[in-house]
């Protein structure tokens, strides 16, 4: 899993609004891809240099540049100098630990989000930030490495799918952070079937690995909740019309996107209540395990400790003892052991020990 | 009991709004039934077209449509059309997994709430999300498979019995969302038999057993949890008559329903208190179990362990041992040994450990 | 103690404000106080016809009506028509299984609470609801079984003891709900009590049966809690004023019904955390005790298997063993045996498992 | 430490605002002390006649009566009709288990809390009700035994240091509330201290009793909490200026006092939290005690039940058993007891068992 | 680390506003360093004189005068009278035990937090109390030792480097509350890189030291937790300008600071949830641990038991035992013990105890 902490220590000591990348570096080069479209027109380049976006600056259609990689600050400088970016933003977006938030700029919206993925390889969840700047007419989106989570979006730009070329800067901004969240319910989805999995395990075969898969499955609720708490104030704030760039049209669609991030709360606290529950279960069984063990330890030295008594008594080597010159002693010993064998097995099926 | 998570992904990279059936094909046809009135007619009639809705649409007299079954969406896409409903809310009827939750889209209100019933065969609570469209003269709701719930209601609807047939739409969508309240109260009757079962249990004979249906119970208050929690909210809004379709004389029907909700929710909690402290009180007596067991163990290793090991040293073959030639060795041994443990028995008896 | 859960499952499928008594019958026919005072005056009688509660129905003066005994619905229903109490009103009254609260119907106000009693006989905490309705000039009253809570308040008002004669309806009210808070006090002193002696218990003798009465006190905790935490709001309501019928002069009592409720709740959640920290040391001691059992088998094993493995070594039967023929060779090894056993008790003092 | 419930029953059945003191009688007969002084002047006496601090009613002079002992509730009430307090406020001073609240009569505030010292003798906290009664040109205090937290303030006001002669009667109750909340410091450092002592007895030795005194620890933060958390809202609603009584030039001093108490609370919060995590550890290293005292066990039993087994073998009377013929077969023996012996210590060690 | 509470008892009895030093001295005499500038110039100096500072008051540039060593309490005085900051400032100042607090005076704005730094060599967080006093040209800065964390600040104002020269005294202020939050993170990092470090011993080896580096893990976040929760407080009002001194371009600097602390609680309560999931699995492993030693005793007991008390029996003394006069009978106890020992390890095998 992504490391909790990065290394803000990089920066310890820099004025505030310094660039300074405090990730790793992810991609070789940063790769920008641009789409400009309005309901009748659509425009799409890829390109590495970052003032190819400038033309597109004060053209009236919607304008979508996206940039992986972020290694590289001078352009961020560029790209700031030439939009007007305060450099808090610019900063903020090298910095990428973030929590989410939302800041309203007026003349623009600067959003962070954390987009998580999984990986089916590595078994683990990736995590990206990703970052927007909302304008009147623009959409910049920010993230470290290349993912694949933005692609059926650019697919329904370039085919007119849904209404998305009708609509504004405001609503592309939404379906870019509605992508993210539809995301979170798939991570959702695995963990589901990682706690029934467990479930199951705990009643046929729980293992000492058991343990390690609740404490990993518990870190990865807390990086979740993490990432999602406080994206539920950042869409509601947006939600509740408080910047004058999202149109009344796009706050249902933000209405509905603050409830699917209230879901997703919602089955992250679930799980968790359900993890613990999975804990208390490992925890007692162990104890459960003890205390069969316990059981045969006892039966076993109840049954064997007077048996070999007495057998150690009659190996003792006194000179007057008349049991040993009996006929019948030795069969008559065995009885006697046998006997208070099978009582103290019948008293124990008794006292449900056995 | 239900699944926790339902299969979102296969909604994953589709636009807002996209209509996708995500919960699980639990009846054949859709079946739609109708039921028009006012305080003076009344008309009924099953079908499984949707347009035989339409020709209620523009009559002043109440209006309820239900319909059973989800998987035909264009049926869904059709009623939408005519309606003018929103296409996130259609997107929502489909998306079974929810959490309660009312919408106002001025014209209607859109509420959304989960159904839960004892099923007795099974022993474990079934789940349905029930959809409600409330509008100026009509009431829709949706569902994904057929339930008895309502028929108590239309039996009364029928016959004219109460106040139903002299009031709106309005209060026809709060006897709906009372009858499934009215249903979490027979779920907690059941919680509430199955915990005083458990309680008994825990004095007399605890096994394996109750630490899984301790689990059990703790998953199903987790889930009633989920449903019960954010219909307060839902039915708080209602009454406090934010949306223009609720009349004031219908509002103190919606608080005594808050009310109810409040008490499910008290409940819960309640519950959920005592199913902890029943854990408690189980890992203690497995404890107490355990110590006892060790007791016993003590005890016999702690009176026989020095007898053998005298047994032991007169079966040694040492030349020069004066007792073994006594008249009354054999004897006195005897007499020592059944002194030593009669002594410890005492002496046990003492330290309150038998 | 009283059920958790009452029978709401009779009502169910009834429509909203339906008389249906869900509680037990607790006394055989309804009984019925009135008592009808101003400052000057003062008549008191008994019947067990509602009919003649009417005609104090127009008089100026304060009618306190006290119904003990629900099941008799029709009764309800007759005083209702009189007084035009709303249908939900009377429906709450029956269901004896209400959370407290207040309800402001404008004309009169509709407050239900619970009241609690230790009955001494069966060690045990019995409830019953009390619902009052409080109007202009009068305040009724309703129990499921006759209590004595309100007998000192109706020996006040017979000898003009106090203020209550010179002030109105409300501050009747007022002294209903005072004294049944006062009874909370009286099981807070009793819990108090059985706590401070568990206390005690713990540390001289802790038994499995102590497990038991720390579960019946959080349960009871549990019960109080529900009983009083919704109180607060309750009268919190009515201080503030929001109703009408509420004199100024009468709130500044309300303010300090309040404070004791406070003090209530203040010392329900001060025993839960004291029970709790109980439970822990109980908890503690029972791993204690396992632990000094485990010590005393630890003990005997090392002293006595040595020995018992030394007198084994001398009970081989090889020709040639030399010892056996020594002279002292039996006194030696009794010294041999001695040196390690003393040793090892030395050994274990010094590593305090003694 | 002080009972946690005092004997309210006593009152249970009087009318609301019955004076009946509830609290034990501490000092035998009430001690008045009066100070009575503005920027010029000053005076003092000590009486026990309540009628002597009439006199000072209607002097423009800040008059600070205290009283010690309230058992002589006759006393009270002829002081109430003096100064027209309401009866409810006698009551409050004589419930000597109040929760620390502040009541505006508007010619007069109500203040009570609670007065912690921590009496060395005992080594346990005592606790006493303080009454502040605050008035235009007059303060009472009241409180149950004699105690010398004021002594230092009376001294500053015969000397004349600090401001406060030149000062209101508010600034005194300020500095009356400011006395108290000192001396909950001085608590906190002494729990503080016994917290360091249990965190370095937790390494080097727990004992048994070390379960006592975290017990007892969090019990006093209980009650300390009690104590403090409501005083907060009480100096937060003086310091907002809610009363006319309480100048602007005061309530900069009273924002002071509110942070003392925010800081009183913190530091509980957090001695709370490290209670909890050293009855964690202490738990932790009961049970770390009781797997060392296992490992012991199994490594004896490991070892020896294989040798005397052996030796067991040997010691039987078979007619036919060439070892024991052998020459050497004895030493042998002893070799191979030996081997398995270090085989098995050499084992363990390896599996970290020693 | 740092006591958690400081001698407060030193003060008990002074009047409010007294100026008493409550930390420990740790620096030899107090060092004054006065840094003045605009932006076109720039002043520095270092003094042991207060009265030195007093020639800037006047001044139009921004002063910032830094006071290490606080015992010599008549500078303070000086000092504040010369400003005129209110006695109670002066107090705080001393009481080096404050919780991060923000005070409005009108004139000037007291600000008070706590930085920490993490000291390599004792390899534990140290922590000391910052006080500002921020005024419309200057800012005072007071900490009781010397420390090094505004040396970079300095440097940047000597050099000119980013805004600050440009901007006014708030900027100044912000920038000092930035250098302790920005140490707030590597402190975290160290947090961050420790608990990973425990969680792969975990799984590797874990020894009771373990439980130790947990328990100080735990009381270094409840001491961060202390320091961070109120600062958020403090930087929200300022944020919020509720003092005039606050410029607006100044304030989007401390949203920027705000969202820091957000981000430090954050990662603070992900740390706590950490640990106590690593406590959680620790007390597991330890439980398991218990468990494997268990299993091998009963293995153990389980198989020597039953043989040495075969070789008990055939080691009597009876006269007519006719298995001892048997040719193979020695053989043939040898392949039955044998065989009852193999069937036992597979049975064992079997059962999962292997």
């Amino acid at each position: 899993m992504a490391k909790m902490i990065k290394k803000r220590s990089k920066k310890s000591g820099f004025p505030p609004g310094s660039l300074v990348h405090i990730g790793e570096r992810r991609v070789k080069t940063p790769k920008i891809s641009i789409l400009d479209y309005d309901e009748t027109q659509f425009h799409e380049e890829k390109t590495q240099a970052i003032d190819e976006c400038f033309v597109f600056k004060d053209k009236p259609t919607v304008t979508w540049t996206n940039i992986d990689g972020l290694h590289q600050t001078e352009m961020l400088e560029k790209l700031g100098d030439c939009y007007g970016f305060h450099p808090l933003v610019l900063e903020d977006i090298l910095n990428t630990d973030q929590r989410p938030k939302m800041e309203d700029y007026g003349e623009y919206v600067y959003i962070v989000l954390r987009s998580l993925e999984y990986n089916h390889q590595k078994d683990e969840i990736e995590s990206d930030q990703i970052s927007i700047i909302l304008g009147q007419n623009f959409v910049f989106s920010f993230q470290e490495k290349e993912g694949d989570t933005f692609d059926p979006l650019r697919e329904r730009i370039r085919t007119g799918k849904g209404r998305i070329k009708k609509m504004g800067a405001d609503y592309l901004a939404y379906t870019l952070m509605d992508s993210i969240v539809d995301n979170y319910f798939i991570i959702l989805e695995k963990q589901g079937e990682k706690i029934e999995l467990l479930e199951e395990q705990l009643v046929t075969s729980p293992t000492p690995e058991t343990l390690q898969t609740i404490h990993d499955l518990k870190r990865e609720m807390i990086f979740l909740r993490k990432a999602v708490w406080p994206l539920r104030e950042v869409v509601g704030s947006l939600e509740r019309g408080e910047s004058s760039l999202v149109q009344a049209s796009t706050r249902i669609y933000l209405r509905d996107l603050y409830d699917h991030i209230i879901q997703v709360i919602d089955n992250v606290e679930t799980f968790r209540d359900m993890i613990a529950g999975i804990l208390d279960i490992y925890l007692s069984s162990v104890s459960n395990r003890l205390n069969s063990v316990m059981k045969v330890l006892t039966i076993i030295a109840t049954i064997f400790m007077p048996l070999t008594f007495l057998a150690g008594i009659y190996g003792m080597n006194f000179k007057y003892m008349p049991e040993l010159e009996w006929r019948w002693g030795y069969p008559l010993i065995w009885l006697i052991m046998l006997g208070t064998g099978i009582f103290m097995l019948v008293y124990f099926k008794k006292k449900k020990w056995l």
